[in-house]
């Protein structure tokens, strides 16, 4: 059994790596209450779970990419050895990769489309900072097997269906595609290679606004350039620029200039882009997703076209969603996703179209407190059986039984200090809404006594119906 | 936006590390339900949730401990570089360490006693074999701050009553107490020290039986002996013993050949030991339970002492309880726990006192699969929209969404075959209930045809009432 954690033992520090949290039950009652919401909204919408290991191998996770720029956590069993590139593992970084993989290595048993949500946590090696976390949960929803712009419309009232579910009303989830941007290189006339360049720059347009955008697209090249944008990277605007001819920067301009509604954006992108191709492409699956949103009835004024919507990840490659919401813009997108249809295409021969997207549950949460829209709860428990007398303490434990068996979730006092006193103040310091006596005057009358903390009153009762006594009193009656 | 996957890249093998497993809709929509059956009970007795990172501080987890023999995996950001010993991380091997830790760290905020439930994976280097996992779920209750055997009995009876709600019927929770144990050398007479050599070797009692048992405890010592029993290792018969004397394992006989109730074995341990204070301490505390147990009316089929009850974790220093289910004894206890009172003490002056219990889920869900008590649930999708005219796709969509906000979980077909075959297999495949088809006669009479599945009937309804025709369907009427 080994030797027992001795007095003499050096004491370790009870803290957490950084960038690391607990969730005390204060926070998690109600996480897990917003979980819950976004679980029900997921399967109303015929999303069925699935689940993956935190851990996988790297090569999977990094797909084999030079390119691969995102810190990621390697993990190994004892001390450091000399390991295969192949069996080397490291913590999931998001929950799309695994799922592309269980989709390559479980084809023939999986019936496309396939729908799927997860939950789970992902790690990232971001530098810690207030708010942003190196292990964070998502919950994410894909469609996996189809390419109709119908299945992207789908995920984008989902998205409208969470946010409402969770009594947000004031919010957005804007769309884009990445065809249009693709043709941005057509449109303004500058070398398609250096797309996902000009991207970077204009995903900083919330944060830098348009004119420091385009003072980097035109300001001289540095040297060392490159580097993958990481999704939810805090970016500062960078020292250098990709030095693009004034008049090519002018036409990126025109195009983030664009204003109106998502029909009229339409429109005007249509226009603009009216030679290239690909974002004509772009164009119509954004109608197609348009059309869709309004036969569901989704209201309009919780989705709209941001020509200005890139997302970070390599790995999309039509329509991209964001949601941001209204009262707290600089937090970024709480909820966001896209098409990649050439994800899966890393394990197999083909491609399999894909689109999803995933909440970041708690960036959200902490944009939900932030805005005031989150009480903490001290306690789910709802009824605390007080011992009055330790002599008669299987009295009390009948009388918990008798609760809980009722559906009532109770707790009975087991704490070492037995004055009453010190009860009534765990109750009260809990929000513990009822609390049940028990004193020689009940046991002597077989009643029970039944206090309703929240309306302040205290009622004595006939043994056998304290169960009903208290259950009114939870249901304020 | 980095580079594209593209096809010329070599293709990485969509494969898990060894040890590891996904849970594919079938399985998980199963694993769900008997997960929030879990959480039901557990916060019908009064604990709260809590969460904590699967990464900690290595010290954390081993307690600087030189007899800490559990392979961990530890975790890295990037290259393998010198880092301090006390910025060393690694992913946690239990839910209770952390919660010790986080006891630690919040006394001042936490009222005790504090009972909390923690739901999380944990990640050990097992060999990885049939049935046994590198990352398990853990479903743990524990009640911080009380050295009472009532809470004792409280967890005994959470055991209890989680086995029921999950429909097990014949199964046992079996409990002891350390303190008896730590009375066996004063009982049998060997050196002390050797206490948790002895109760290793009584751990494989129910593997090896009482013969190999005693052989082992008189068998010569082997030079290199020690190492700590981790939980639930498959353990064999070792090939060197423990040489004590013979008339002492007559003695560790005598007392593991105690039978009877759970009365008759207190008794009879009673008299065994009773010139030994730490066992009679033991066994006191074991009749407070007892006690407890029945004024919580917890039927006594379902609980017994069981003196050959040791558990492996180091940590124990009081009562100790296991779950077996009797028609599957061989896989071990699947929930399992006891009385820790110096643990939070690895990371403060003071004692704090611990008893808690934990779920092994997985090892719980294999064996249900096992004893054909878990039937796989294909899909929870209740509703199939079809699609029979993708020219009128918004259509589809509208039902789906009318479908939707009525609470039906509901899919559209989405997928590139249009052929109303293939959507009627899919249905079919999934064992979906229902399936709502709208085709030209139907748009022409504005009705809706409305398969149930299971009946293998068809209906056609007015457009206005589909809705409550498919909830009918659903709800068997």
């Amino acid at each position: 059994m080994g030797e027992p954690e001795s007095d003499s033992r050096e004491r370790v520090k009870p803290t957490l790596p950084g960038g690391f949290r607990d969730y005390l039950p204060a926070e998690m009652i109600v996480r897990n209450r917003m979980i819950a919401t976004i679980r029900g909204v997921f399967e109303r919408f015929g999303f069925d779970p699935l689940e993956t290991p935190g851990m996988e191998r790297r090569q999977v996770l990094t797909g084999n990419s030079s390119n691969f720029r995102m810190m990621i956590f390697d993990t190994r069993l004892g001390s450091p050895r000399e390991e295969q590139a192949s069996e080397r593992t490291a913590l999931r970084f998001d929950l799309t990769v695994p799922l592309a993989r269980v989709v390559a290595a479980n084809l023939g048993e999986l019936r496309l489309p396939f729908r799927r949500y997860q939950i789970g946590n992902v790690w990232r090696g971001e530098k810690p900072q207030a708010g942003r976390f190196r292990e964070f949960m998502q919950f994410d929803a894909d469609i996996v097997g189809t390419a109709t712009p119908v299945a992207d419309a789908e995920i984008v009232a989902l998205m409208v269906a969470t946010m409402q579910a969770l009594g947000i009303d004031r919010f957005q989830v804007r769309f884009n595609n990445r065809k249009i941007l693709n043709g941005l290189a057509g449109y303004a006339g500058f070398d398609a290679a250096l797309t996902s360049d000009v991207l970077r720059i204009i995903d900083k347009l919330p944060k830098i606004g348009r004119d420091a955008v385009l003072r980097e697209l035109t300001k001289a090249r540095a040297a060392d350039d490159g580097g993958e944008l990481e999704e939810g990277a805090d970016l500062q605007e960078s020292g250098y620029g990709l030095g693009l001819p004034t008049a090519v920067a002018d036409r990126i301009g025109a195009f983030l200039d664009l204003r109106g509604t998502t029909d009229e954006l339409l429109g005007g992108a249509s226009e603009l882009f009216s030679g290239v191709p690909v974002a004509q492409d772009g164009l119509r699956e954004l109608r197609q997703i348009t059309d869709a949103l309004r036969a569901m009835r989704v209201p309009e004024a919780c989705w709209g076209l941001d020509l200005s919507v890139a997302r970070g990840l390599a790995y999309y490659t039509g329509p991209v969603f964001e949601t941001y919401l209204l009262d707290l813009p600089e937090i970024g997108s709480v909820f966001s996703g896209g098409r990649y249809d050439d994800l899966v295409n890393r394990f197999m021969d083909g491609s399999i179209p894909c689109t999803g997207a995933s909440v970041g549950v708690d960036r959200l949460f902490a944009a939900l407190t932030k805005l005031g829209r989150i009480t903490p709860a001290p306690t789910m428990v709802q009824a605390l059986v007080t011992v009055m007398d330790q002599g008669h303490v299987n009295d009390y434990l009948t009388l918990a039984s008798e609760l809980r068996d009722a559906g009532v979730r109770t707790v009975m006092w087991v704490g070492e200090e037995t004055n009453f006193k010190e009860q009534l103040a765990y109750g009260a310091a809990k929000e513990i809404p009822v609390l049940v006596l028990l004193g020689d005057n009940e046991r002597k009358s077989s009643t029970v006594s039944v206090k309703d903390m929240r309306a302040r009153k205290q009622v004595t009762v006939p043994r056998t119906e304290f169960v009903a006594t208290v259950r009114g009193m939870l249901a304020g009656t």
